[in-house]
This record gives structure tokens, C-alpha cells and sequence, in this order.
């Protein structure tokens, strides 16, 4: 295969590579909020099929549509699976947009608008970088399966019933995930697993509506139960006391750590953005990072009750609410934790607290000594011109693990992103140029995964 | 003193005397919302000037006015002073209403309105009480002065400067308090004390704005600072834990327990309208009551941080608040147990919390051997045919420290009241009765006071 005949292509067809995306960037799809998901599925759909893809639809009850395509390569038995999601974040604040969040905008080389992105410019990228293969060699180099969902940034409630039913469908060698790009350095980032997330409510009650505060002698008060509970959970020293929680804990390996000593980690922009002296328990440096990467957590994302507003009121509050997350790590598992927490409240004399699970994705990881993992870095030092950077694991979270645990092969996530795309922020955007060597990446990762 | 003529003149005069309640109910006067207070003051200054007595207006920067109004008697030295208050509670939630909050409405013998009872027509009916004295004897009993404030619904925030500006002006040998009536059984009923408040803010703070949860080990999260500072103000079992807190306390004399037998307690009542199976601590009977009026609290008003809307939003939060109050009793001081907090929370590591005072009245209580407190008692068994309960003290607040502490004279509230007179709460009403037999109850008192 001649990649600079690949590249050559993809050069040749950049302004159409752009209107596609653009096409894409202005279909709102917003999963929050449910606006133009069907829409922007079958317009995937459509891209997908004019490349030369079949395509299947999946759409589970509740769900939105996961779009599917695939082709098989005429001289490969080996496949490579794309994961990628249609739908976007929410584009509020809508006042800090220096453009329309979905007007898909060209301004100084770069595609603005909510998507642009994340995912719908990881998406593009990819089709094209399998057009581009097509056009020029009249094949692919390996068979090409496209998993496209429209939930991920709502926690993919329904996605574990459609890869359990058809698990053969979306076999494969291996998989590139969703996210990535290169750094401040321009060095190409790697990152190898997620961490899961546990979210949970925990709500107290007392007499049925709020009582004037001189009754605090005998009327129950829910706020002080909801402090109590949490309170049980997380220590001063952010150690979590939730009974046998860090149990099944995997520690960074050597080889790990080592890779954290190569991440670039803005510590000090990070602090001067959020107006913050030191990082929690004055973490810095490897240490901070590796915190970041992987350490369980257990976040209070919110809480309410009783009156709020300006001054005082004498009030005794009827219900206290904590919405609260678990960050999970490798080898960790939502269901065992939330078992947990809820035998540990109880046994504490928190029993009548209700708990609610609201969503859940598990952790994983692919080991760093893949050889799919080294494949992804070798052919990205060889694109960018730059050794890659390697995260053992990412702070986020995602699906991951249903590709890598259950359907169980290597998973490693690379994009076409930049420092500077403002991803779930306004004025979210992607540079032509990033967009379009990103597509050249994608293209001869596929060519490499034939060898 | 003939009290028969003076009783079958406030008879005779029953219409009139309700048209001028009628009239002050129908005037709003929401110092919430400092809705039409100066229009209800000079209809109060205006009410006292037809009956005879000569008025004066005291205003501080920035407060509502207090209308002040006296007489002198010909014959006697002995001043009685009447606390009350023409500003009215919020009239929300107005759909509850069965008539306009503001009409004064006449129905099934009640006047219907926002301050019907509190404290218009306790206002109303010492005023009458003074006109048919003076209409039927020509003079009142002893010296009369009436203080009544403009603040009370909103805990009183200017008077300690007018009271101590006008001490001289203030004094007198005993004082009639603004609340009061008879229980369901038609007993009278005496309340000798309030319990002080202390209202605060604490707020916890973190990064200049919200971020992704997934920065959680690093990022300080201001909702954990929060519970764990709050948890260490008050344990499971209800012990207020900041140091010294129970330091002054004054226990309740065995003479006061013995009082608290006689009180009538709607233990079972109050838990089904507020579907509650127990109180606090499984508390019941004597035990019950003798918490709720004699015990110091510390209660969660309302907390918020964060997300706290439907389902989850994995956010760490910028900023935690929460309000609190405490309620005082007698000999604990505000100043006193505000500074104890603060030191208290600054010594267990939390001096980066900002603890603002909202507002503060202190704890205070006439012994129930004074002779003026017996004499109260004797006159209400006298004008009600059964024998007064006597509340040693009151789980609510007011300034009545200003006049018992600093004035330096006896209080006790009593008032025309009924148990079903809704205050503070939506349909609030005064019966016609109840308004008429308590009239005849303070020129009945104020007689007796001259002896």
C-alpha cells in the first residue's frame, strides 16, 4: 500500500473532509436533552454508506439509535473496530459562544461549534481516513467495523444489552476509542483505559413538610442525618471508609509509573485557571498525577435542603439530598461498591436513608506491553514525528470496559484533537490541520494493523 | 373601678371595635418585603390618637418605624407597658387561602386575614381595652405606654438602639407581651420567657468554578469541607459539641418542671399532622416538653453545594453553604456562643470556613414566683373561669431580653388568641369572641395591676 498516495488523497479532498464534518457539527444532537438524535443517526448513517459502508441500526427500547458499519477487507482476516459517538454535550452556556454552538463556523483554520470535537470530528476523521483507503486502493487493509452510539455523554444507559446480544457481530482484533490528540508539544497521547464511575443519591427524610426550627428539640432533621452519613464515608485525609473499598485495588504497575513520568501535567495553568494555591493535600508533580490517574474517589457533586436563599430563616427542613460520585479504578467494580456502601451505611445505623444508584460504567484498562498498544505508538511517532505519550489510564470514564472486558480485546483511544478545542466548553472547535493529520494517523494505523 | 361597666361598654362597642381590627388587617404590612409599613404605622399612631393617647415615632436608619404611644393615670405611679408589633408574616403560599390574605373577611364570627391574630388583633384589643376604661371611668388605672414595632416577623434587627437611646422613655413596672390565648381546653395561657436565636452562614470554598468531577484527587471539593465541619458541631445523639456550649445553661427549677406538668402537650396530634411515628430520640410526654422548651439546639436551616437537580451531573463543586440556627435559653448569650463557635471550628482545622452572624436575640425568662407573674394568673382564672398554664419559658424568639434584661422589669405574654387561629400560616383568623373576652381580659389586668 502506498500511504503517499493515502496522504495525497486526503490532501487533494481536504475541503470536502471539512464540509462533511461541518454537515455534521450543525445537526444538533444533544443526549441531555434528547434534541435531534434521530437526525444526526442518520446522517451517520448516510456518510457511512457513501463511503461504501453497510450499515445496520440498533436501537434499543428508551435508547437512542447505535449506527453501525463495517466492511471487509479482500485480503485481511484481521479487524479493527472504530468506537465513536454521534451525540454531544450540551452547549450552555450559550452566552460565552463567540459563534452559534452548532453553525459549524470556519474561522482562522478552525471548525467551530459544539461536536466539533468531541466526537463528531474523531468520527469524520476515521470515515475518511477508510475512504481515502478505498479510493486509492480499491480495498482496506484489514476488515473496518464502526460502533457509533448516541448516549456517551449520558453515561451509555443502554449499550450493555445490544454488545451482550450481538457479540459476534462486534468481534475484533482490536479497537480505537472515542478521545485523544496531541499536547502542548504536539506528541501524539495514548491513553490505554478509564477509570469507571458509581453515581449515587442518598436522600433523608423526616416529618412531612418543613417545620418552624423552634420544634429542633424533638422533630427529626434530615440535614443533620445527610451530614452524619456522609460524613462516614470520606475522612479529612480523603481516605474512604466505606468498608473494604479499596479491596480489589490494581497499583500502578513499575512500568506504569514510569510512563507517568513522561505525561505533561499543567500543574501550575491548572492552579492559576481555578484560582487555587496548592492542589488538594498539597499534591504536585507525579504524585498529584498519579492521584489523578489512579486513585478512587468519592466526590459529593451536590447537595440541598431546606432554605437556601439570602440571610436566614428558621426553618427545619423535611428532606436532605447528596448526589454523589465514585470514581472507579482497575480492578473495581460498580455493583460490589454500591453493595457495599449500602451495607456500610446500614450497619452504621443509616438504614433509613434512601440510596439510589443513577449510573454506572466499570474500569479497565489494556496492559501497557500490548502489542496492539506498542503498534498505536510506533505508528504515531511515525505520523507526528514525535514519541507518543502514554496514559496507563485516563481520569475519565466511558464504556470502554464492555469492549475490552467483555468482548475482551485491546482497546487503546488516539483522536485528532488539540490543547486548545475547549471540549465540553464553549467555543469548542477543531484545527483543519489537526483534523486532517489526524485522518492521515487513522489511515496508516489501518495499514499498520494489516502488517 | 366598675369593671362590669367597663365590660358592657367593650359589649356594646363590639362592631366598632372590630371594623378598626378589620381595617389594620386589610392594611399590608410585610416587613419581608417591606410591603406598605409605613402606611400600617400611622394607622396604628392614628388609632392610639382617637382613643387619647399622645404618640411618638422612633426611626432608625434604615428600620421601620416603632409607633410609641402613653397615658398618665391621675391616681396611680405604676406604668404597665404593652409589647407588640404591627408588621405581619409573608402571607404565601396564597393559593391555601379561602379568602384574600389582606380582606379582613368576616366569616362564622372569624376576621380572616394576615396578622388577624398576630399581631394586629392582640394590638387592637389592648388598645380597646385602654378606650373603654377611659370612656368609662375617665382615667386609666395606672400609666399606660404602648411600644409597637415594626421588625418583629423579621427578628427585631434595629431596636436594641432605640431602647437603649430612650430607656428613661421605656420604663416601667411590668410588661404585657405581644402572643398569648387560650388552649383547647379555654385555659389561659402564660408564656414568662423566650428562648434567644442565634442565626449563621458557613460557607466553604474551593476553586474559582465548578469542575469535571474526574479531578477530584486534586481538586479541593468545598461540599466535604462542609459536612466534615458541620459533623463536628453536633453528634448522633444530639450533643452540641462546640466547647463550653452548655457552659450557662440554666436548668430548669424544679418549680418550673412541676409547671410543665399542667401544660397541655398534643404529642399525638402534632406526629399525625406531621406523619411523623416518633419524636427526636423517641422523646414523649414530660420529657418531650421539657426538651422543646428548655433545651439549647443547634439546627440546620438549609444547606446547598453543587448539582441538585434530577438524576446526576459529575461535577465537583466551587462553593458550599450552609445556614444554621441556634436556639439559646436562659443564662447562654449569642455573642458569647458565637465566638465559641468560631474558635471552636478554627481549633479543629477548619479557620478557612467564612461563618457569618445573620442575626441574633438573647434567651430570657421572668421567674414564675414574681409577684407580677401571679397576678397575671390571678386575673386571666378570674376573667376565664379556669386556672392559667404557665409556660416557664416559650421555644420561640423575640426582644423580649431588651425589656426583661436590660429595662429591667417583669414580662409575660398573654394574648386573645385560640388554638386554631392558623399563624403564621395561611387563613389565619381571630375569632370575634376570643378578640372581645380577651379586651375585657386587659382592662380587667390593668385594674388589677393598680392594686
Amino acid at each position: 500500500m502506498s500511504l503517499d498516495k493515502v496522504y495525497a488523497y486526503i490532501d487533494a479532498n481536504t475541503d470536502d473532509f471539512v464540509e462533511d464534518l461541518v454537515k455534521l457539527v450543525k445537526q444538533p444532537s444533544v443526549s441531555a436533552k434528547g434534541e435531534g438524535i434521530q437526525e444526526c443517526a442518520e446522517l451517520v448513517e448516510k456518510m457511512m454508506q457513501e463511503i461504501g459502508l453497510s450499515t445496520k441500526i440498533f436501537h434499543e427500547e428508551k435508547g437512542n439509535p447505535v449506527v453501525y458499519g463495517e466492511i471487509k477487507s479482500k485480503k485481511s482476516d484481521r479487524t479493527l473496530l472504530f468506537y465513536d459517538h454521534y451525540d454531544v454535550q450540551p452547549p450552555e452556556p450559550l452566552e460565552k459562544w463567540m459563534y452559534e454552538p452548532f453553525s459549524g463556523k470556519i474561522s482562522d483554520g478552525k471548525i467551530y461549534g459544539r461536536g466539533a470535537s468531541d466526537n463528531k470530528g474523531n468520527l469524520v476523521s476515521r470515515l475518511k481516513a477508510v475512504q481515502a483507503l478505498l479510493e486509492v486502493t480499491g480495498d482496506v487493509p484489514v476488515n473496518i467495523k464502526f460502533f457509533v452510539e448516541g448516549e456517551e455523554e449520558i453515561g451509555s444507559p443502554h449499550l450493555e444489552p445490544i454488545i451482550k446480544k450481538y457479540k459476534d457481530l462486534f468481534s475484533a482484533d482490536a479497537a480505537i476509542w472515542e478521545f485523544g490528540g496531541t499536547d502542548r508539544r504536539g506528541r501524539p497521547n495514548l491513553y490505554l483505559g478509564l477509570k469507571g464511575v458509581l453515581s449515587v443519591e442518598l436522600r433523608a427524610g423526616g416529618a412531612s413538610k418543613d417545620v418552624h426550627s423552634a420544634n429542633a428539640p424533638i422533630i427529626p432533621n434530615p440535614a443533620w442525618r445527610l451530614v452524619w452519613a456522609l460524613n462516614l464515608l470520606k475522612d479529612k485525609e480523603e481516605n474512604i471508609l466505606i468498608e473494604d473499598f479499596y479491596e480489589n485495588v490494581l497499583s500502578p504497575s513499575s512500568e506504569e509509573i514510569e510512563c507517568l513520568r513522561n505525561i505533561p501535567f499543567e500543574e501550575e495553568e491548572t492552579k492559576k485557571e481555578l484560582e487555587l494555591k496548592k492542589f488538594l493535600q498539597n499534591k504536585s508533580g507525579i504524585e498529584a498525577l498519579k492521584a489523578l490517574l489512579c486513585q478512587p474517589t468519592c466526590t459529593i457533586n451536590g447537595f440541598v435542603s431546606g432554605y437556601t436563599g439570602k440571610g436566614s430563616k428558621t426553618v427545619l427542613p423535611h428532606e436532605a439530598v447528596a448526589k454523589l460520585d465514585f470514581r472507579l479504578v482497575p480492578n473495581q467494580n460498580s455493583n460490589e461498591i454500591f453493595r457495599k456502601l449500602v451495607k456500610y451505611l446500614k450497619n452504621r445505623g443509616f438504614g433509613d436513608l434512601e440510596i439510589i444508584k443513577h449510573g454506572c460504567t466499570e474500569p479497565t484498562k489494556t496492559p501497557i506491553n500490548d502489542p496492539f498498544v506498542k503498534l498505536v505508538a510506533k505508528t504515531a511517532e511515525k505520523v507526528y514525528g514525535k514519541r507518543a505519550v502514554v496514559y496507563p489510564i485516563s481520569a475519565g470514564s466511558g464504556p470502554m470496559h464492555l469492549f475490552r472486558n467483555f468482548l475482551g480485546y485491546p482497546v487503546v483511544s488516539v483522536g485528532c484533537s488539540h490543547p486548545e478545542a475547549n471540549t465540553h466548553a464553549p467555543n469548542e472547535n477543531l484545527k483543519i490541520k489537526s483534523f486532517i493529520k489526524g485522518t492521515k494517523f487513522i489511515a496508516a494505523l489501518i495499514g499498520d494493523f494489516a502488517l
